[in-house]
């Protein structure tokens, strides 16, 4: 196999065939941003990225000097203050939007909150639609706000969502479903909100960092994301809030906290909003874990986002194809169009197979009740890695090892 | 001077004094467990506390061992799953509550946005009260959730507050005053807001860490306080939120998220609250930055709360008289039981003093327009220190050093 293009490609069908797309891959420098475990191949980066050095020497810096020998002074020399409008200008690049429409804050619950709230105030139906099978927070987020708004709560089953927006309201959305990696088509549902005067928020936890999202171009206008998943920002990283520039002035955050005032430092009475996104600041941002999180937008300067989605799609497919030889039951869409950067294989022993395959140094995930994932962060994978991942995957499988009690224990995590 | 009590404090006279009252304090080994910066006296633990050994080293293990070696494993085998209930239990010794009613989440103006939306759905009245002098965020946290329900604002002129406890309703009440370090007394408040049927939600954030609190004796219910100030948990490090143990049931979080779950990793489409004050958590908490916060309450093992606000008062007693003799304007009660652990002394050119001072080596803070505040932490802070910073500030008082214009010149935080 020569000169395999990723735009259209090829699925390979050995390991030789996986080395000759790692030599052709355009990302194949961003692996030595990162600092990998040895003896690991690590599928699960769609839960929890792995550090880049930037990132571990970040965090050594703003404890070891800017807090312990700086201190309070680091809010100024450290430029602390600033940080959440400062990665909100390169995470506005990695999801296709102006750079002061970012700013990151919070969690995704907390913010998902807070964009249904003031999305809400601002819809003339008080009604907010999550599909059933939705990420649970994004339902669990509804029903909290509607009960204490009186807004009307629409529980849709799976397939009743693209229906359901000529209801009118507020619909919170992923991008890329967490369980089955399905994509949704943004400019095509943006344009049917807005037939219907339905407001869509959409959830890119699983999205940023791995796909090509213009959401600008696509007509979304609000969104939340995650910062530890492809995005690589440690364990509960801030997680960032999208509001597009024009509509910002009307939204109000219904968590009115300092950090989004229009000058927290004047200590005034009365609440003025910041401009633009900075209103959905609330308190004071974690500062270590958002060191971490500005370190590895390190990894992503320079990096055409179009060739991650490429590349993730073709690891997906190398999977998937394989997965599909052994006649394994597949989670996912098979189109690579119509997928984010994981996968999913369903297994009834599924808990137990990823187990054994820990124990293998293949760490993917599982969710209840029957469902493997496994995700290819396109900055720090291999198309070797993953072919020799899912020569594990079927050794653990043919050899049923998995069968072992000492992987059937269920963690706390899963 | 010989055998100082710490009960009944002398004020002292010279550095000689001081020294004894260093050699006698039963709180001088803590120092031992910070990483203190060579040639400062730190009068801003008020403000945002130094790190300890324990967190520099908890967060080195935290980000190069747990994440970057073991990396989503770290949920179960580091217990980070455990994190926000684990500092819980250690928070309610110092606040004076039971160990299972307090758990890390979010920030302070985040928490007091759920508790207050808590409240005031299980309230008669639909009412907020906060006074006009109350920290900002208190404030806009209440505009923003009045907004957003429809409850009655009601702000309160300076004095007022109790008067105003007979209207029924929710009060957001600091238990430190921000500005002046005045201090309430919590029972007291307790009694009469019980007696109007009026909720108390307690801001501890200059109060925790620095005062003997006994929320639970004195009757409080509800509160949230900050993890950098006396805390020392790092910049920016996650708050908490105390919900005494009879009231949970009857109280909903606005923020549902899947962290506030009671058994998250079912990952179910409904949303059943955690028992307690589990409920009160929402999305995933910032790892690193709790790392922090639990090395830094290992400098709280053992230490009597009584001892350490004691200690507290007498060096602000010590600044305080020594200030009165220099003629200054007291902005803090002089009554050492009735302040925290700052004091504030007003001056018109506050703010170039401040900066004067800290180029001296004295790092205290200024809120607008003229408070000069000095933060008096126990557990690093020596007698010996304070009499000596005091003597840096009286030379730049008396030089009127501050005025050279390189002090005027305002930054973004102060």
């Amino acid at each position: 196999m020569t000169s395999p293009s990723l735009a259209a490609p090829l699925v390979p069908q050995s390991l030789a065939d996986a080395q000759a797309l790692d030599a052709a891959d355009p990302l194949r420098q961003a692996r030595a941003q990162f600092s990998l475990a040895e003896g690991v191949i690590y599928l699960d980066g769609h839960s929890l990225g792995p550090p880049t050095h930037a990132s571990l020497s970040r965090i050594a810096q703003g404890a070891g000097h800017d807090w312990r020998l700086r201190l309070i002074r680091s809010w100024n020399e450290a430029g602390w203050i600033d940080l959440p409008a400062r990665m909100g200008a390169r995470l506005a690049r990695i999801i296709g939007v102006a750079p002061q429409d970012v700013i990151v804050c919070d969690s995704v619950s907390v913010n998902l909150f807070k964009l249904a709230a003031a999305a809400l105030a601002d819809a003339p139906h008080k009604r907010l639609l999550v599909e059933e099978a939705e990420f649970p927070t994004d339902q669990y987020v509804a029903d909290g706000l509607a009960a204490l708004t009186g807004a009307q709560r629409v529980r849709l089953e799976p397939g009743a969502e693209e229906a359901a927006l000529h209801r009118g309201g507020v619909m919170i959305k992923s991008i890329v479903h967490y369980r089955t990696g399905a994509v949704a088509d943004v400019a095509r549902w943006e344009a049917m909100a807005r037939d219907h005067g339905t407001q869509l928020i959409w959830d890119l936890s699983h999205a940023a960092g791995v796909l090509d999202l213009q959401l600008e171009r696509w007509g979304a206008s609000l969104a939340t994301g995650c910062g530890y998943k492809y995005l690589n920002g440690g364990p509960g990283a801030p997680a960032f809030v999208y509001v597009r520039g024009d509509r910002a002035a009307r939204l109000r955050s219904p968590i009115q906290g300092w950090f989004g005032h229009a000058d927290a430092f004047a200590f005034e009475s009365g609440y003025r909003a910041a401009e633009g996104v900075g209103r959905f600041a609330a308190g004071t941002p974690p500062i270590l874990s958002c060191l971490s999180l500005e370190g590895a937008l390190d990894a992503f300067d320079g990096v055409s986002l179009a060739a991650a989605e490429a590349k993730a799609r073709a690891l997906g497919t190398l999977w998937l194809h394989r997965a599909e030889t052994l006649g394994l039951t597949i989670g996912s869409p098979r189109d690579p169009q119509r997928r984010g950067g994981h996968v999913t294989i369903l297994h009834p022993d599924g808990y137990a197979v990823i187990q054994a395959l820990i124990a293998e140094g293949v760490i993917g995930d599982f969710r209840a009740p029957d469902a493997m994932r496994f995700g290819f962060s396109p900055l720090y994978l291999s198309f070797e890695e993953v072919w020799r991942a899912f020569d594990l995957f079927e050794a653990v499988l043919r050899s049923e090892r998995y069968r072992d009690p000492r992987f059937a224990a269920r963690a706390k995590v899963t």
